[in-house]
């Protein structure tokens, strides 16, 4: 058994070491090939850490001081010149050292992106590095990958092929899926359907060897379950992100007034409330939490920034579970092979 | 009080004269200075107006014969060259000659626009008709108007200001609302925010005097009620439109799922029943059926194809609404003092 190490940006997000600490600890308890370097303001560390049970598992944390941290509203540019001992950039640094083999962070996306890719570089053959994140779907124990989801805007369909290549990978790789099924995000309104950016990625997946391409899939069959990975540009999905996100607000909005009608349907919500808190779960973005920064030499995990401890925990298992299969190196592998192919 | 005609496209949508025609005389019943015409094939539409109980609104129903009709997967460019005598081209000609004020169709979308676009012309000043529909909100009693969402894929900068005044015109003209809030579909994830297109329609809006513009929404926002009109490209709008109708589609898998588990459950959905029925009436795309096709010089209503009678009814009352509201001439007249202006 390989000992594992991660290092956790313990000052990011909405929480900081109130969530890091304690979710740190939870998987730290459930894999004991893990060693975790917690990265930020040491005391504040320290202090969450003291507050924990004792046991084997706290000798596999290593405190690691830094004395900045990555406002959620900075810009990337900014923390990616200034920032220089902030714990998100010291956290990605021990993966450049080779002293971790992953990064999870609840901080700023953009700027992780950026320091990250300053810090990592891309793989070679990858232009850029994408965001990928795991979405439910209406087929029993069924999950659908999706990216980008926004690290890149005006993406060219060299991009995008890299993208479902990437994605293609990292399916195979940690859901055992052989040839997942990939498709392209498009609209179905136009003359032939789309524009330039989607036709001409398009053809290249069609006449590729290496990607199962099934085709374009429209927003509303995202949650299908048709596709294992779908690919389209970090501005559009973003937006379909962004809008899965309004439109659980919407019907929660509406179940909340439908149920405060009258007294019979007030009871009814008293009946319904275990079933109503199930699908409020199986719909949680915290239960798939952890987005990967894909394409980059080393794996990072970014976290919603609102994540409590479980979903933060959530998290961190992604990174075990690609650091275990070597995502990254399978992607090289993939984009090397491809490359030699076409030359 | 003036006369209004209206034509129907009775052959388009899943359903054809079964549904135009018992939600045309639902229509007409409630407006009394209505007339329909209704086009398409004239046994079948007669059959079906004999069904219906007798009386004096029966008198204000034309129907006018056409031998073709465009099938809901024909290309647009085929549908425009081939089908001369199509319902759709028919009730599209009626308002050319004068006749009728509007038009309304649940028929291929594309072909509608392609249509309508060749038969009615845009309005002098509007480079690109869109599609326009209308949301539900978390704010009670309140709707969005979001455009386009299809008819234009890479849509320019000044395509996009020319959506916004669109939006806006019909926004305060149909909604009573003086000076409506603008807002422009955005991510939050890139350095200075969006691509080139959103970026540079932002400083035109702006800048610009006759717009309400009150900046970036992102799609967990597009539901918030913040905005009265949000305005995005096609390709952009009818993706974050479709992953509405694909998280309704989640969100009924895993309540029915929830309800299901056992004894207790059923029995809580049971009671559940009626509030649920009222979620699903709220969110129901039907209540808000019929899309504007606006920037045309005529009014062109879009049905959902799959419009039961009292959606496609509620997309004949859009007509109807714009109609009394002469909308084409509103935008005609802002478009045209917003050139002046310019000049």
């Amino acid at each position: 058994m390989n000992l594992i190490t991660i290092t956790i940006d313990a000052m990011g997000g909405d929480f900081g070491p109130k969530v890091t600490v304690p979710a740190s600890i939870l998987v730290l308890k459930k894999c004991p090939n893990l060693k975790l370097i917690l990265v930020g303001d040491e005391l504040a560390i320290r202090n969450e850490i003291n507050r924990q049970a004792k046991g084997e598992h706290l000798n596999r944390i290593e405190v690691v001081h830094a004395t900045e941290q990555v406002a959620m509203d900075e810009l990337p540019s900014v923390a990616l010149r200034t920032k220089k001992d902030s714990s998100m950039r010291v956290a990605l640094n021990k993966i450049k050292e080779g002293v971790a083999q992953a990064c999870v962070s609840a901080g700023n996306t953009g700027a992780l992106m950026a320091i990250a890719r300053f810090v990592l570089k891309t793989l070679p053959g990858v232009d850029r590095p994408a965001i990928l994140a795991t979405l439910p779907t209406i087929y029993p124990n069924k999950e659908v990958r999706i990216l980008d989801l926004g690290a890149n805007v005006d993406s060219s369909a060299a991009h995008l092929y890299q993208f479902a290549v990437m994605g293609s990978v990292l399916v195979s790789g940690l859901d055992n899926i052989k040839n997942p099924k990939v498709a392209l995000l498009n609209i179905g309104q136009e003359e032939i359907k789309g524009n330039d950016q989607v036709k001409d990625t398009a053809s290249l997946l069609t006449d590729s060897e290496v990607i199962n391409y099934i085709g374009y899939i429209e927003g509303d069959a995202i949650f299908s379950g048709n596709a294992d990975v779908i690919v389209c540009d970090g501005f559009v999905g973003n937006v379909a992100l962004k809008t899965l996100e309004g439109s659980a607000k919407l019907f929660t909005y509406y179940m909340t007034k439908a149920f405060k009608r009258n007294w019979l349907t007030k009871l009814a919500a008293l009946l319904a409330k275990p079933s109503l808190r199930y699908v409020k779960k199986s719909m949680d973005p915290g239960r798939r939490n952890g987005a990967s920064l894909i394409g980059l030499q080393g794996i990072v995990i970014k976290s919603h920034g609102g994540a409590k401890s479980a979903a933060f925990a959530n998290a961190i298992f992604q990174a075990v579970h690609e650091v275990e299969n070597n995502i990254p190196e399978l992607i090289r592998k993939e984009v090397e092979t491809r490359l030699e192919d076409s030359e």
